[in-house]
């Protein structure tokens, strides 16, 4: 594995869709850089033309071989469709790339080792796979060693999926960083782990050793660190995906809880599930924890983008009223306001622990 | 797959240990009859000799040979140690029943069909597997389809692992078809499905498709069923095992909960983590589950082993005074009990959906 990925991202088609949100998640938050982007149906712009929040100004290509120019040390699948298959335009694509010898990063519940073509031409040529959501082995049962990490664990609760947990956790960590502490962003999904370079798709996890992941992730974060801020997944009254978040308020064993919420939206998606009012949301999180390692919710992260700034800055303020904590939109607005109120609690926190 | 099973159990050098607990379970409460059992440390002798509790004539014997007499149709592997790997002394006898072509179960977390020794020898004799633990694929993501099964459905909760849920489902079934009903046991742990001759061992499920395995177990009942009984695991507050609980309290979807407790027990084995008094523990479940489909705990099933006749009673009134609700030890005392408080709360509940 290289030390520090050079990516060449394949969207071969997928350039103008939603369902590249994996380049586009790792090209506004990731550690590695993305210096070439594969899309013949974009060649010749660059991704910024096209997706200026994204803000990444690598060129789009036709080819693997037009991409090897920029000196990529490996082929990033950027999609991230339903099924969690390869798009079956990619799969020259990602021939040519493993006789370059790139290393091929995918996120695709299909693991693309495991592909006989594949695999035996990697052997020719020396290329790696790094499948990232092949949970590690093996992965220990739940001890308890979580609890007694020397960083403040915070955990993004949600109240629903796809609502943008992991970038208020990404957001948070820069905002962190620039304050001049030692936050660490520990991913828990696909795009997660590309993002950050390393971690655990938990959802992928055997239900029973869901708690020893999360547990591990924790316990396995650099020595230096002060605060961790650990990846949401779900939402604890998602009826399809309640089990993997109470898998990490569980073994991620949190002290303080951020509790991300799209403003305005009801219900659970696809569900006939309401969405209570944030302070009760933020209330049964505690009540569960209490009775096994006590949380608390310090922040309510907003993702507003669906309104106009006058309607956004309402719907923090009432938010705010609401739960009687500080709310922002981290991605709006930047994150030094959630920051400061999480940084302040994590200090009564190692406070207390010291004193304990 | 045979349509009835006829087992010759292996416990080769366990029949005196708590780990044949597997063998013991399909003795006392498994819908195929047990012919033989298999252990040379214990031949000539029967299993009621030793365990009288067990309720089961077999005939001990010292070899797969001397089994065949009694026509078994399949050798069980009757162990579960902690491993969930192969006792190196079973390996030549299973080698044995699958040179007999005698059906090959097993609950062990390792695949008897994915050992080449097996497997090999198995393509030979046309001897199969089932390795109980393995999950159907594909299993779907959880639809909401389990909101709309005609059954009542009653899960069992508790306040650990291991004191005795899924005997309690169990008995509740024995007593509902005595008194006329038509419930069915429906099996998601190891020795459950091998007692009732299907399910999904839901631990073993990818954690993102646990509650989807639980809702297709509620959807596949018998049609004519008219109570499904949902065998529990874990508790929602165990560190390490409540995600799997999470996931059958919102896959299972069910309508009535039977809360599971050891007498007397308290805090959660192996964890610093106090069992709350009982009402509180029915009340936790009930207000999680009201904020994605309601369900109202109606009975309190105590295990009571620990206890001498006049403290099982003792403990058995308590636990009424404490939660309001009918309480017993159903493997003491019947199920006749807990199985009227059921059926009752069934009925209310099958003429509100009426209703509705």
């Amino acid at each position: 594995m290289p030390t520090h990925r050079r990516y060449a991202v394949l969207t071969e088609g997928f350039i103008a869709d939603r369902h590249a949100k994996t380049a586009f998640g790792v090209m506004r938050y990731g550690r590695d850089k993305v210096v070439a982007v594969i899309d013949s149906t974009a060649a010749g712009s660059h991704v910024d033309d096209l997706h200026p929040h994204v803000r990444c100004s690598a060129p789009i290509v036709s080819s693997v071989a037009d991409a090897l120019s920029f000196q990529p040390t490996s082929l990033l699948i950027g999609v991230a469709n339903a099924g969690g298959f390869l798009p079956p335009a990619f799969r020259a694509r990602v021939l040519d790339a493993i006789d370059a010898r790139l290393e091929i990063v995918s996120g695709l519940h299909e693991f693309l080792a495991d592909d006989p073509e594949f695999s035996g031409r990697a052997k020719l040529s020396g290329a790696q796979f790094w499948d990232v959501r092949r949970p590690p082995e093996p992965i220990p049962i739940f001890s308890g060693a979580a609890y007694r990490v020397p960083q403040v664990v915070v955990l993004a609760v949600g109240s629903d999926c796809a609502i943008g947990k992991m970038s208020v956790m990404l957001e948070l960590e820069r905002a962190g960083r620039a304050a001049g502490a030692r936050p660490e962003f520990v991913a828990t999904g696909q795009t997660g782990i590309m993002i950050a370079g390393s971690g655990i798709a938990v959802d992928r996890v055997i239900s029973d050793f869901v708690t020893g992941a999360a547990e591990q992730l924790v316990t396995n974060v650099a020595t230096d660190t002060d605060i961790t801020l650990v990846e949401g997944q779900g939402a604890l009254h998602h009826p399809a995906y309640g089990p993997v978040t109470l898998g990490l308020m569980y073994g991620s064993a949190p002290d303080l809880l951020v509790l991300c919420h799209r403003a305005g939206q009801q219900s659970i998606e696809d569900f006939d599930v309401p969405i209570p009012a944030l302070r009760d949301l933020a209330r049964d999180h505690e009540q569960l924890l209490a009775r096994v390692k006590p949380a608390r919710c310090v922040a309510i992260a907003l993702n507003t983008s669906d309104l106009n700034e006058q309607d956004a800055l309402e719907a923090i303020a009432a938010a705010e009223l609401d739960t009687g904590l500080p709310a922002d939109d981290v991605v709006r607005n930047g994150a030094d306001k959630l920051w400061n109120a999480i940084s302040r609690a994590a200090e009564e926190t190692a406070k207390r622990q010291r004193a304990s």
